[in-house]
């Protein structure tokens, strides 16, 4: 298991709030999701679109998440979201902790697997991560 | 030039919401878009899937769109959206109109094209409207 | 502990989905946020936006929620959400269960608060559940 | 009336586009309306939740907009968001564009007004701009 972090700011924005005036949680999901993004840019050097061309690689879909929400956020925060991946053979495992001012607002784990296309049927499949992925992320 | 209506009935959510309490106007717009095909739904016969599945068909982008907001909606209201299409060659143009108990709140009109799949380069570029497509709204 | 279930229809979108072609999983809970106003809606006989005028309520935010995603579905697939509620004091627990053609594709469990507004400070705070909502889940 | 500019850079996620592979439109929206609560926070020097707390402010709700999508963006792409304000009485008009490495990919126009919250209501109604705010794009 090699664990890899990376940390960055997000706005939470008006749009993301619901009429309690704090941010919708599934709003939380997509920030998250975007981490998971910005985390594999750091570590290979190549965002997600480039991944799709360079790797052999289908997406990393979600298989399950598990979020607390601890304190609200709301429109004009400046919250950072810290993440940190640890990989198995075909799965990984992220942790997502997303803070305000030094404060634990939400944290979230995700088990997402490495896929392919199937090129008999078109379909994903789950498939080992590639070691060369794996490595970019041991330094 | 050929016109054909369909008629949908939609719930405004709390996540569609904003925190003042209205809908969030890009939500809007998630609407209109998902009518437009619940109109080609209507009027072929097959969802947006099949559409795909079946007809040489890339999607129809949005080129330009005007929108008028005339009175909020909010959570827990149940609009009806009005759409009606006109077709040109490629092209074609649709009016939604939004209306809470038989109140207008919001009109917009989208200008869309007809694509398919460049079989040279990947990309997806315009390409007149089938005619088996445009018949299907003849009725 | 009391249990009560309320079942809806959903179409999933295309603007639902991603660049994979399947739901992208943030959807997933905002359709599950409003499967549980739906089926408090079921159980009271009155939208969220009613409850705010007429209970003292100023929301259920999530506190907690777990998700498995079993299969994906994509843009045209018409799911049936399954939601089911038990109460504990100021808390409740929901079970969503997504399918397709009544195949299980998601589950999702969720824990919210019932909340009031603190005159004081005009801030959420977590509130036993009035018991005159908790009996209208009883029959 | 006074013009005054602000630019912003924003990242296309994987999230924010659909089955095409690239950006779904409503996600432009999204988009502007930060841009815009951007563009207020560049010249006032607070957030839109601080305008809140400070000013005699309820919202700045669109009433019309229009927009060319010229070119598709898609997740990865850095693109660069360029808002232009002009006041009138009680509205404003924005002007967004969206380039991606200089080029143009989508113009939006928005119409906005100002709105304070009625004391006997508690709606929303319009109201003039308040001069210290006008002011404060004058530099």
């Amino acid at each position: 298991m090699t664990t890899f972090t990376n940390s960055r700011k997000v706005r939470i924005e008006w749009g993301d709030c619901d009429p309690a005036g704090i941010i919708f949680y599934p709003r939380y999901f997509e920030i998250f999701d975007a981490s998971t993004a910005a985390l594999f840019e750091a570590a290979l050097g190549i965002t997600k679109f480039e991944m799709f061309k360079t790797l052999d690689f289908a997406g990393f879909p979600l298989v399950r998440t598990h979020a607390k929400f601890i304190k609200p956020t709301r429109f004009g925060d400046d919250v950072v979201v810290e993440s940190t991946i640890a990989f198995g053979r075909s799965s990984f495992e992220i942790e997502h902790r997303l803070s305000l001012n030094g404060e634990l607002c939400a944290e979230c784990s995700e088990k997402r697997v490495w896929t392919v296309r199937d090129p008999a049927t078109g379909n994903l499949k789950s498939h080992p991560v590639p070691p060369a992925v794996v490595e970019k992320f041991q330094h």
